[in-house]
């Protein structure tokens, strides 16, 4: 009990044992773009949380659920080529709270006719996982 | 005491003092539309965070800062005609915390060239109050 009276006292100090989280969650962003890059969909959208209620929003509208969001990248980009090579850069994290993160970046499609633009993620940590519950995704016009 | 302590114990309903914050942050867009429609620029940017630090990404690109973010509207935005009649529409927010939120909802603009889009709004409340640090928005494509 003692220790979490602590806790509360201490809330600052406490969430300071989150402070790795921003690096974990770039971590985690490498290894989706690498997944991409292997052409492994399915392990790209690891990151994403698997549930009807994952939103995705980009060129005004917005797309619900894990598998309507996979579905919509499968339909985007049906081959390696259209795919390219994924990487993203100047990611940078806040936190919300112990348990929620923000995310901006940007995006670089290397291919033929190469894209690019810049996200943002939400994420949520539950049983101690963090998954990407929001993702409002922008292509920058084309010179 | 004794107070703090069954507060940790019942973590999930003293959440629920937080339920009626989606409300206070609908109406609280639905303010800075007035402010729009009144061509009230500085009113409207009032729920954005005053800080260097606010971000908002857009085509591809992010605005960093207060100042910037109103400048760029500024520029956008010249004069009524083009501001024209702004209207949010279904408003959704989650709760990311105690002092944190992402609202998703859509924007129209109604003039002779009619606008419409998506957005993600990320808040934080310090305070007692209630800022958007972060704001995403996308314009569907013309059809």
């Amino acid at each position: 009990m003692k220790f979490v009276i602590l806790a509360i006292f201490f809330g600052a100090s406490v969430g300071s044992v989150y402070a790795d989280d921003p690096e974990t969650l770039h971590t985690t962003l490498n290894r989706q773009a690498d997944a991409w890059n292997r052409g492994d969909l399915d392990a790209f959208m690891e990151a994403y949380w698997k549930s009807p209620k994952l939103t995705f929003s980009s060129g005004g509208e917005t797309t619900r659920g894990w598998e309507e969001t996979l579905a919509r990248y499968r339909k985007r980009y049906p081959d390696r080529e259209t795919m390219g090579k994924l990487r993203f850069s100047e990611l940078e994290t806040q936190m919300l709270g112990p348990d929620a993160a923000l995310t901006l970046g940007r995006w670089n499609l290397e291919r033929k006719e190469p894209a690019q633009g810049n996200f943002s993620l939400v994420w949520r940590k539950w049983d101690g996982a963090w998954r990407i519950v929001h993702d409002h995704s922008s292509s920058s016009k084309t010179p």
